[in-house]
């Protein structure tokens, strides 16, 4: 394989001190891995391979920080939309540093930060080889965290906020489940598009500290789901109805939400953390004519071009770069302390209020 | 008043002949009110009134024939999406002949049948004024029953197999209640438009001669509840999986229609006859995307401009003049026995499976 790197190289002339270096290096990739669907803390095992230099097309790279998302664990647990084929590294996002380039790479060098963006890769591994095209350049003033979790969640929000209603600026738009990661996305947002934002949680102990960290990612409202059902916040028109809602809990909450809804507003489920249906008046369908759309980001990636992805994702860059969006309220761990956190989250059936990622860089 | 007429009649020439017909016609019209909300057989009352001669822009008119529909009962009961200003003339559509025109009047002349089309007017009554505009003429080869019920539910069925998704013939659409009116004119719009009709109806004693007449409709397949909960119709490919379906049952029926649908497909809710809510897993809104909407036949005829629902109205007529659309099942009542109609339609709650309609001819 080597020797036909460097055949291959030699046709554009004699191999060059790159192709030499390929040569040279074999990286230890270590990485978490699945034989069997099941609990992440029992059937996730760690594993260790040795990787091949760069060929053409591909890249290698050295990961740099991975989220641990709900939807992974739930892949994991065989509870999702999709199962993976067998054996399975997980991790849908990641960002990662350029250690070498095939020949071919043009769009990235060694030393740039990269975002996998191509569809599953396996994220959680300290080294991986990648498609050079499936993967978007990170700008300098971006962190790792948030670079590590735009895929998913900030996508998500910017999906949501952009697809559903045609919103003008001073538009509201209501939510539960605000201090998730999308949540906080979706506040960030608004904040920068001009939307007002109605943002319900759970109540809490320490409710007043989420509500003032929410109200500083620039949250119009906050309110606990106890508060939104007798609030009057849109009877007194003191904020437009919502023409959009977004829901990631479903049973009470969603109802909770739905039923501030404007006339003719949109309702979009995301998640289900409530593990409860929605339950769908049909006075809210026939005549307040409220839409009930559900939305998916792995879908909605797999349905449109690298380019409307890279425009994205580019624009969400753009505003973190500025300093405009935070990245999630978060931890890091090291790949070691696997087992522990996948523990922690099936504990708390992953609303545990704080993105955990695993950091390679220590 | 009449004396007024003479004289605007003046203004143009010297009094015709018609003008004078006008004075000498008095008109008393029969009619059903309300003074206030309640169960149909108690609240409402027969009445009588002289009717002045149609001025300007008004015509005056016979009813021929009015549906008892059920969202009617429901207005009255004060159980419905919008509440009438008291007293009210229940009655939300009708075909009625003309018997004299206001001079300024255009679109209409003696003898011809119309249908009004211009918001309530109150259609159980033996005569009424309109205003010309606001009323359609009935094609002659359109029979009475067709024309005094197309502004319901033949125009759900036609602006909800339209409206929602963009069907290509042979595509799939499937629906509950399909022997209500509503259902009745879908199987036939589908025919007439190419399309599938999947039927789901309750099963009954007679459920063998219900199916034969809903095929005879063009039903593609006619199911009951229990047989469309294990059907391997479209997992055996037999019939594309559909992409639209209607729900006027709600519950546990809306349920089984949704599971059926294809990928990205729409659940359109228009009634609830079982009165319960829709319970939507989470699972189809995230990861098979499908939409729940709901139409309401009023919203739209207020939505849309007289130019917009008559385009409609006469495509219809026209389907009917050719025999390619038959009127619901049916039948007729004098208005004097409108109490036991009632009080059959309370115990049915309005699914009794054929339109009564008063007969104003007789």
């Amino acid at each position: 394989m080597l020797y036909q790197k460097l055949i291959l190289s030699s046709k554009i002339g004699l191999p060059k001190l790159m192709s030499l270096n390929i040569r040279a290096m074999s990286v230890k990739s270590t990485f978490l891995q699945i034989d069997e669907l099941g609990e992440p803390h029992k059937v996730l095992k760690k594993c260790e391979t040795q990787l091949d230099s760069p060929k053409d097309n591909e890249i290698l790279v050295k990961m740099l920080a991975a989220p641990i998302n709900p939807a992974v664990i739930n892949i994991i647990q065989g509870k999702y939309g999709e199962s993976p084929s067998l054996p399975f590294i997980p991790g849908n996002e990641a960002v990662a540093e350029v250690l070498k380039c095939g020949q071919n790479v043009k769009n990235v060098q060694i030393g740039d930060r990269i975002i996998p963006i191509g569809g599953h890769v396996g994220t959680w591994r300290t080294h991986a080889i990648f498609t050079g095209q499936d993967v978007l350049k990170v700008p300098d003033n971006v962190d790792n965290v948030n670079a590590a979790t735009i895929t998913v969640n900030p996508a998500t929000a910017f999906r949501m906020l952009r697809d559903f209603v045609d919103l003008k600026p001073g538009d509201t738009v209501i939510q539960n489940g605000a201090n998730s990661a999308v949540g906080q996305a979706v506040i960030q947002l608004c904040k920068v598009w001009n939307l007002q934002s109605v943002n319900v949680v759970r109540n809490r102990p320490n409710i007043d500290e989420l509500k003032a960290q929410l109200k500083s990612l620039g949250a119009t409202e906050v309110l606990t789901e106890e508060e939104i059902r007798t609030t009057a916040l849109f009877k007194s028109k003191q904020i437009p109805s919502p023409k959009l809602g977004f829901n990631c809990v479903g049973g009470k909450s969603a109802t909770n939400v739905m039923r501030h809804l404007a006339s003719k507003g949109i309702l979009v489920t995301y998640g289900a953390m409530s593990r409860e249906p929605l339950t769908i008046p049909n006075s809210a369908l026939i005549f307040k004519d409220i839409s009930f759309r559900g939305f998916w980001v792995s879908k909605w990636s797999k349905e449109h071009t690298l380019e409307e992805r890279q425009q994205m994702y580019n624009e969400l860059f753009e505003l973190m770069a500025s300093g405009k969006f935070a990245p999630p309220v978060h931890r890091l761990i090291p790949l070691d302390e696997y087992k522990e956190a996948m523990i922690e989250l099936a504990d708390v059936k992953g609303m545990i209020g704080e993105k955990i990622l695993f950091d390679f860089t220590k």
